[in-house]
């Protein structure tokens, strides 16, 4: 009997399997060119770390405890939340964390801590928040109550202070949006604080989902407040969003102290197990390293001037064009009323209550936003025209620059496409 | 400006920093031959997979609606679940489920459908339930009763059937194991089933942590009754042990009429998010389409056969050598009293309340097994030699026996080592 059988009961794909393999490869390459609607960077390159995939790699349970199952990065993990610790402003042997699925668990993870600490506690959180909140609130029944925002996204204060101050019998948790989905609103750390002390409410909690510009505002020269050091108790932050990765992960950070409250010794696997999951992803937490060891501070600086830069010339150019598009401060979430279903499809934009968005992650250039603007603005006038009883006056700013805009690229319009 | 940055803001990694990774994975070699103590298969190869995680996958929300986000893999997830549900006879149209990270989250969909159908229920598992599950009932808030379980680790019916009488108020939500972690006992359906009747209980719900064992029993000739034609509303199926993978997974598979209960239509993402999480692991979908496809139904069952082969044969050597070894029927998990912690480290061996185990998975053979065995031998006698005053008798059969293993093993003992 053989003690090592590598092909025990393996048999190569089948031709027609694999060739529908190799065509969806094709077709993922084609919509990548077109992916400007979801906060996922697609710059990264994690190849030399392929190797590591050759194992069952696990970091079952807590990274910063001694594990019994050897093959593991837990090491590696607690270098990534070392890192995220240091741009998040948290006490270094005060903070914990964990490299997450994704941002879901990170917020999942704070609502849990919250929850524990102050059990008849109230969940705040803004009507702009994610929608995977309210289904995370409802799965840890965490009583909760939803706060209006304006409609730019950011909270509305007066209606949070007025809604604590009739609830003042229980301890406050505040869900902050660091950046909303739809419109990269960041919920002033700022004022909801001042809010507990006008109240007189000493106990309280703060969660962040920072999810994307908790890797933006620590690079920027004047960042909203939303860190450690502004008074979050747990933050989380995605990790395939802008450091980039194929599998979606994130870090949950939170005070040592908060979490030491639900440590639970576990003999079975020789470590403390204060994660949401048992068996975690090792590959990511290494995805994560690698990026921060490759790029480093200075480059993940350079990653988000450039991404600034792009939103900046997107709102520029639809202004331009007669599209009313905006973006918040230190934002890369660029919104502008919503345009025909083919050319949201087309690439990929989400929209949601009469507004759509692109981002401008660290591959899109200028190039592919020309090209979307394109398509809007080829929607906009068919519609225009099919309405038209020569109302539209063509003879203002706006449409002397989209002609002027057309004429640019009407001749390699199509060259970077497929 | 360029449109493309591949290179933005990225340099290679330090020299100190690849040598570190390099010697890092030869570490994991070496702690991989020496891989016994958990139920991770190491017999996998994705390779050919890899080009697919150039891109930002991400399998958000529900595998079976399509989604806004074009880079998924929602087709080969959707195909994976139809196969789990064939393996565990639900009928195709009315199961639904998806790619989970792992076991624990699986588990956790289970809880949390049956919490949400019975808002009272009274959740009951054996003493023997992997510790993350009352982590999960925490968490959810899901009132919960542990219940005994016998020493081989299965569920003490008569304590189910009596704490079941005095809360007949509430409908019981049970939580099965089919194969404990530790001893890979499995409850048994028929029995749970057989109270229900006997209490004139009509409303329960049964979930399955078929983790392991899901992946067993469907290819064996006298399965222990566990799927849904058994009577599950759902089961989760660990992805990454059987089937084996570098990176947790499984599948969550649960009634469809459970589920609708659920869903909720989500405007954002275009798709009805039932998922735990929001953005999904896209990848492992694929390896387990991958595995499916290359392995088969007729690969599995190979598969099974060695693993079933290698659980006799080290009860088998343990009995002959003195060690009292045990197995459950159908179960590849090897149960003993605990050595040294020394081999315990060695071979990664989990051990919990005076005992241990190996489980042989795809990858273990004789040589491994052999070896380990040896570490043992070596580990009592040293043990013996030192209690002994000449109490041991060295005549017996079990001793011949070590004598003839050890001379057998003697000369080329290190051979498979490093």
């Amino acid at each position: 009997m053989n003690s090592k059988k590598h092909t025990l009961g393996s048999q190569p794909l089948k031709p027609d399997l694999q060739q529908r393999l190799d065509d969806y490869l094709q077709q993922m390459k084609q919509e990548a060119d077109q992916f400007l609607g979801y906060p996922c960077s697609r710059e990264f390159d994690y190849k030399p770390l392929y190797p590591f995939m050759d194992f069952p790699l696990n970091n079952v349970g807590d990274p910063f405890v001694t594990s019994g199952y050897h093959l593991n990065t837990h090491e590696y993990e607690c270098e990534v939340i070392r890192f995220f610790t240091g741009l998040t402003r948290g006490e270094q042997d005060q903070t914990w964390g964990y490299v997450t699925n994704g941002g879901t668990e990170g917020n999942m993870y704070g609502i849990y801590l919250a929850r524990e600490i102050y059990p008849e506690g109230l969940v705040y959180f803004s009507e702009a928040t994610h929608y995977s909140v309210p289904k995370i609130l409802r799965m840890v029944r965490a009583r909760n109550i939803m706060i209006k925002s304006g409609k730019d996204g950011e909270m509305d204060y007066q209606d949070l202070a007025e809604t604590i101050r009739i609830h003042r019998d229980v301890p406050p948790i505040i869900f902050a949006n660091i950046g909303t989905t739809m419109t990269g609103a960041v919920d002033n750390l700022k004022k909801i604080i001042q809010i507990m002390r006008d109240l007189a409410i000493g106990h309280y909690y703060i969660h962040c989902d920072a999810a994307l510009s908790g890797m933006i505002l620590p690079f920027v020269n004047h960042p909203q407040p939303f860190d450690f050091s502004a008074g979050a108790d747990s933050i989380s932050i995605s990790g395939h969003k802008m450091i980039g990765s194929p599998i979606p992960c994130g870090v949950a950070l939170a005070k040592k102290k908060h979490v030491d409250r639900i440590a639970r010794a576990v003999e079975y696997v020789g470590t403390f197990d204060t994660t949401v999951t048992g068996s975690r992803n090792a590959i990511t937490p290494l995805f994560l390293w690698y990026a921060i060891h490759t790029k480093g501070h200075k480059g993940f600086r350079k990653i988000i001037r450039h991404c600034l830069e792009m939103a900046e010339y997107a709102v520029k150019l639809f202004n331009r064009l007669g599209i009313r598009a905006w973006r918040h401060p230190n934002s890369i979430t660029v919104v502008f009323p919503i345009c025909t279903e083919e050319v949201l499809k087309k690439w990929q934009i989400a929209q949601h209550q009469g507004l759509a968005h692109i981002i401008t992650m660290p591959h899109v250039g200028t190039r592919q936003i020309d090209e979307m603007v394109l398509d809007i603005l080829d929607a906009i006038e068919s519609e225009e025209a099919g309405e038209s009883n020569n109302e539209v006056d063509y003879e203002t700013t706006e449409h002397h620059y989209r002609k002027s805009f057309r004429n640019r690229h009407g001749n390699n319009r199509n060259l970077g496409r497929g």
